[in-house]
């Protein structure tokens, strides 16, 4: 059993981006800039945000952090919106959800510039992911591709099962597996709240993509004997043992299904940490496609 | 088992459509206008442009067709593109495929109003699709959907198999079929070149849609009993009793896999006749949705 070590990975990915950053500046070249919109005060965005804004640091990109007040307006944020798209320092930029009720999120996503849209969350990208074209991928499944692709999995002719229709993960992951190409080339099945028999499907797959949200879902006798698991589920649980009063809890129960497993991501540990690394080569391609144009 | 009609269908469709047209003639409203853009004279193209030409005067719509020489160029064609963008007299048009080798596909459909684009293939429209957000749904896979919605075929909780994983169908439907509501809500499995023990998978579908082309490729030892059979394959078939010499072939060996389905399409008369039905839908879509801009 190999674990799928998302923390070694993003770590690799970072300093390869600082070093290409170290080549485009002894270069003169302008360095990728990421810009950030938060809206409000939550604890957990503010947070995410700030992993996001410090990780730039640490590969040598620019970044800038818009906040807004949690009572700003829709043309407000869509004012910054256009902004950030017409600023030409700026390659790409994230709004953090989830935004306050006031706001549209759609139309918000909708107008961020598809070409500095580096969460891929605009519909002209997602369209073109599924269409095959060159695009930005979002950040999670990105993450879960080049944790493949490193450990050099095998997806062509595995039966993938991905867990979860969300538009952020299991929806895409569905779509990229069968893509022609590697990663690609399974047959997938997406399964979600209506899928009957879920254990019938689930131990039939060779690679298991859980995006579900509840910890502990996945168990041993759900599984086949040298499954591929990659975990994304990322629930905070009650612990009084910890310092924070919580733990981070994935869909998969590690202990018993890794004994079966033949590659699988630890939580935390696994996709988590390639996601904020996916952000920034994302930014990286950005400017690259910037710098060309 | 029951047949599901798609001439039937579609020709209700035609004359619930013709009979909006009517009502906007009468309230002296502007009826939809389609146009067709098509290069060279291949035959089975110029077929297929004259069919939905013909569509538009039996339903009332007003059509426009655009015969440019297979010798244009890219430019040239993305002005007539651009023209086609710019006047609103009309609502919705489609650029025939194949285009000719000078030509690059891509940048052309890119180049397309998605507002325009009732052919559903334009990148935003496919993506606002997978984001189950309102949009153009390719006609073929709209066509499947308005299908199994008129005849009540239940999806929710199905197990649904997609063979073959084509732009145009295989892709589009996989997604559809789990996306929320109804038709939809299947867990979805997508089949392809690289699947392996495809015979495993599909005997074990409740709903099948085959968009291989390859004739006769499903045979009835490959399904279960009370399956429900979408044949998109259309073959042409050497057939010295036929006028033509050929005759159309689906995907599926109707005449054993019937005996066991609880519905199926024929080929022809299935999913055929419905596309073109779908595209006098999108484009009716088209026109109520620039008449409230």
């Amino acid at each position: 059993m190999t674990i799928l070590d998302g923390k070694n990975v993003s770590n690799d990915i970072k300093d390869e981006i600082a070093a290409e950053v170290s080549k485009m500046k002894e270069n003169g070249e302008k360095v990728p800039h990421l810009a950030a919109v938060i809206v409000g005060n939550d604890g957990a965005s503010l947070t995410y945000v700030g992993s996001k804004v410090r990780a730039c640091e640490r590969v040598g990109f620019e970044s800038t952090l818009i906040k807004l007040p949690n009572t700003v307006s829709e043309i407000e944020l869509l004012d910054t919106i256009e902004e950030l798209n017409q600023n030409d320092d700026i390659d790409g930029f994230i709004i953090q959800l989830p935004l306050p009720p006031q706001i549209n999120t759609q139309e918000v996503l909708m107008a961020v510039d598809p070409d500095k849209d580096v969460d891929g969350f605009h519909p002209t990208n997602f369209g073109k992911m599924a269409l095959d074209m060159s695009t930005f991928i979002p950040a999670t499944p990105f993450g879960i591709l080049e944790l493949i692709d490193r450990y050099g999995v095998e997806t062509k002719g595995k039966h993938t099962v991905v867990i979860g229709r969300s538009h952020i993960v299991g929806r895409p992951m569905s779509i990229l597996m069968g893509r022609k190409g590697f990663p690609g080339n399974s047959t997938v099945t997406l399964t979600h709240s209506h899928t009957k028999n879920i254990t019938q499907i689930t131990s039939q797959a060779d690679i298991i993509i859980s995006a579900l949200g509840v910890p502990n879902f996945l168990k041993a006798e759900m599984v086949k004997d040298d499954v591929v698991i990659i975990d994304v589920g990322i629930t905070r649980v009650p612990d009084e043992t910890r310092p924070r009063g919580y733990r981070i809890t994935g869909d998969v129960d590690f202990e018993n299904v890794s004994k079966k497993a033949s590659f699988i991501t630890p939580v935390p540990g696994g996709v988590g940490p390639m996601t904020i690394a996916m952000l920034l080569k994302n930014t990286l391609l950005a400017r690259e496609r910037h710098s060309k144009l």
